[in-house]
C-alpha cells in the first residue's frame, strides 16, 4: 500500500506551497523534488492567496517565526482550507517560547488541518493547551519508548480526535495516528538528530504525500514518516568514515530521490495499534 | 570567445550585489565564489544604496517577495543604474500571483535592466504585459522545441528590443537573444531540474559574466548559460547510482569551480540566429 | 587543553540561539550539530526574549540587516547579558555600509559582548570607530602576515582591552586574544575563502565553544578557530580532482562531526605571543 501511495506522488506531482523557517527551506524543496513532488515558497500576506490556490498542498512551519509571517499563514491556511486542499501543521518550538506556542494554538483554532507533525513534546504542548483541544490528557512521557507506546498512542489518537487531524509525533519510534488506528513506525537512524531539519523535510514531504493521495491521509502520513526513516537508513549504509552530518544531509535526499514504491514496501517497518 | 568571457570572470572577480530568495540563497553565493566572482547580500531598504555602490552587477530576483523587499529592489536597481552597473531581472513565478507580475511590470518601468533571465512563461508575462513593452506578441508556444524555435528566436528578439535588454529563456532549449541576434543553446541535462535554484543560480552568474564583460552582454550572458549547462552535463557523468538531486546539485558548483576557459569552449553547443 | 575545551562541547552539547543572515544560516546550523551544540533560530523581537533564555549562547550576525532584526538583536543581547550568557558579536560587513557600521557600533554600546569575530577590515572598523572602543589605533595593515604580526597582536590586544572581549581576526592567520594574551593561530586552507559563510560558521561554533567554556573564553575560541582551520585541512586532503567549493563546504562540516580531542590537540597550529 505505500508502495503505491509514494506512485501517486510520482504520478501527480503535487505542486506544494511552504510557508517555512529559513534555516531547512533548501533542503525542504530539494527534498520534494526528490519524491516526486514541486516546491513553491511565498510568506508575503498579499501573495500567498494566490500561490496557494494553484498548490495541491501547504506546508505551515513556525520554525522563525516573524510577524508579517503569521498574518500568512493563517490567510495561507483558510484559502487552503477553503480550496479543500492538504494543510499540514509543523509546530517547530511549540512550548519554547510564548510565541511560538500562542502562534499554534491560534493556528489551530483559525485553520483546518489535515496532519499535525512534531516531536513529542510540541505535540503536547499543543494537546494540552489549545481551546478547541483541551481536555486531551498530554500526561505522557516526554519520550516515546516500548515501555510507554501503548499511552502514546492512547494520546495520539485522543489528540487526533479532538483536533479531527492526522497526528504525527515523529523520534525514536513515530506514531502516525487518526482517531481509531496508530502506526508505529521503527525506520531511521539515529544520526538523523545530527542534522537540521529532517523535521522540516518530513513535513515538507509528508505534505506532498497526503495531497497526492487524499482519500487516505492516515497511510499516506505514515508512508512519508516511513520513507524518510528508510531513507536516512540507506543513506547510513552509504557513508565512509570520514562522512559526516553534512555528506548524511545530501544521502537522505539522494535516498528520497531513488527510493522505489517495492523498496518502501520492502523497508517499511511499522506495526498497526 | 566564450573561453575569454569566463576568464574575465576569473580575473576580475566582480563583486555582486544579490536580492534574492531564501531558498536557494546559498547556492548562488556558492555558485558566484565558483565561478570566479565574489557574492553580497542586502536586502534591506537603507542598505542596498551602500551595498550596490561597492559592487558591479546587481541581482534581483522575486523568489520569495515581501514587500519590504520590493522597496529595495527599486532603490537598488536605481542606484546601480545611475552608477552604470550590470542589473539582472530574474522575475520567479511571475504570471504565478498577481503580486509577482505587478512587481516585475513595476521593476521593468522604473529599472533599466541589462538583461532578464526566466523560464518561457515568465518571459511571456512580462513581454505581453507591461506598459512600455506593450505590444510585443507574447503568443508562443510554453515549451521551446525545435519545432518552434524559429518563433521563440522572433519572439525574444522582439522582447529584447522592447525593453532594451538581453532575454534569456532558458529550458531544454535556451535561448538567450539581443534585438538582432540569438543564441539557442542546447547544453544541459534533464535531471537539473530536479533541483531547487539552478535557475536562480544562473542568474547570480549571469549578472557575474555580463559585470566582468560589459561590453559584450549578449555573448556574456550567452557563456554564463553554456557553463551551467555544460556542468549540469559533467557532474552527471560524475553521478553514482546511488546519488541523487542533492549530490548533483553539489556536483553542479563543483564543475563551476574547475571550469576552465578551454572546457567552456570545446563543450559549449549552440547554434546563432 | 584544546582538546578538553572540545570535550566539554560534546559534553555540555550547548544550545546556541543564532540571530544571523539567511544565506549561511543552514550551514551555521549544521555545525553546530557538528560539533556537539544544539542549534536554535529566532529573529523576531516578539520571540528572542523566550528563546536566548533557554540557550547557553547567543550569536549575532549582521549578515543580512534588516530593521526588525537589528531591534531582536538588542533585545536578545540584553536579555543574554542579563543572564550571563555567552554572547558573540559577527560584524558582517562593518565598514561596507552605514548601516551595518552603524549597527555593529549600537550593538557594542548597548551589549556587552564576549567575543567579537571578524576580518581584520571589519574589527579595524569596529575599533576606531565606537565611542566605547575610540582611542585603539586601527592603523594596522588590512592583511596580516608574518611582518605585520606584531603590530596585529598589538591591535588586537588593544582592541580587546577597550572592548572587555576576546577579540578574533580571522584571515591566512588568525589572531585570537584578550588584552594580554594572544593566540597567533596558522591552521587552515586557502580554498576556504571560496565557500560563503565558513567566517559566519566558525562564529557559530565560537559561541558554543566558549559557552561550554565560560571560564576560559581565550582558550575556547582559540580553539574553535583552530577547530575550524584544522577541518580545512582535513577536509582539503579528501578532495578528489572533480570536487569544489560545494562539496569541501560539506566535508568540512564533516571533518568538524569527526574531529577529536585528540586529533585537535595533535594538530593545532599556533603560537602565542
Amino acid at each position: 500500500m505505500f508502495g503505491s501511495i509514494l506512485e501517486n506522488v510520482r504520478k501527480n506531482s503535487p505542486l506544494v506551497h511552504n510557508i517555512t523557517n529559513y534555516v531547512t527551506v533548501n533542503d525542504c524543496a530539494n527534498i520534494l523534488l526528490a519524491c516526486g513532488a514541486s516546491p513553491i515558497m511565498s510568506d508575503e500576506p498579499d501573495d500567498v492567496v494566490d500561490i496557494t490556490s494553484i498548490c495541491a498542498g501547504l506546508n505551515i512551519n513556525i520554525g522563525t517565526l516573524n510577524k508579517q509571517t503569521i498574518s500568512a499563514m493563517k490567510i495561507a491556511g483558510k484559502t487552503a482550507n477553503s480550496l479543500n486542499h492538504t494543510v499540514l501543521l509543523d509546530p517547530v518550538g511549540a512550548g519554547a517560547s510564548k510565541l511560538r506556542t500562542e502562534t499554534a494554538y491560534q493556528l489551530l483554532e483559525e485553520v483546518k488541518f489535515n496532519v499535525i507533525r512534531g516531536n513529542i513534546s510540541e505535540i503536547k504542548t499543543l494537546a494540552s493547551g489549545s481551546g478547541s483541544t483541551k481536555g486531551v490528557d498530554a500526561d505522557v512521557a516526554d519520550k516515546v519508548t516500548e515501555e510507554n507506546l501503548d499511552e502514546a498512542v492512547a494520546f495520539a489518537k485522543a489528540f487526533a480526535a479532538k483536533a479531527g487531524a492526522v497526528i504525527a509525533i515523529t523520534g525514536a519510534i513515530d506514531i502516525v495516528a487518526d482517531a481509531k488506528k496508530a502506526y508505529c513506525i521503527l525506520n531511521g537512524h539515529p544520526m538523523m538528530s545530527s542534522i537540521t531539519g529532517t523535521g522540516c523535510q518530513l513535513s515538507a514531504m509528508t505534505t506532498a504525500f497526503v495531497a497526492a493521495n487524499p482519500d487516505q491521509p492516515l497511510e499516506a502520513a505514515s508512508a512519508a514518516v516511513c520513507s524518510m526513516g528508510l531513507a536516512g537508513e540507506i543513506a547510513h549504509k552509504r557513508l565512509s568514515p570520514l562522512d559526516g552530518n553534512s555528506t548524511y544531509r545530501n544521502y537522505i535526499i539522494d535516498a528520497i530521490y531513488h527510493l522505489t514504491p517495492a523498496q518502501l514496501e520492502e523497508g517499511a517497518k511499522y506495526e498497526v495499534r
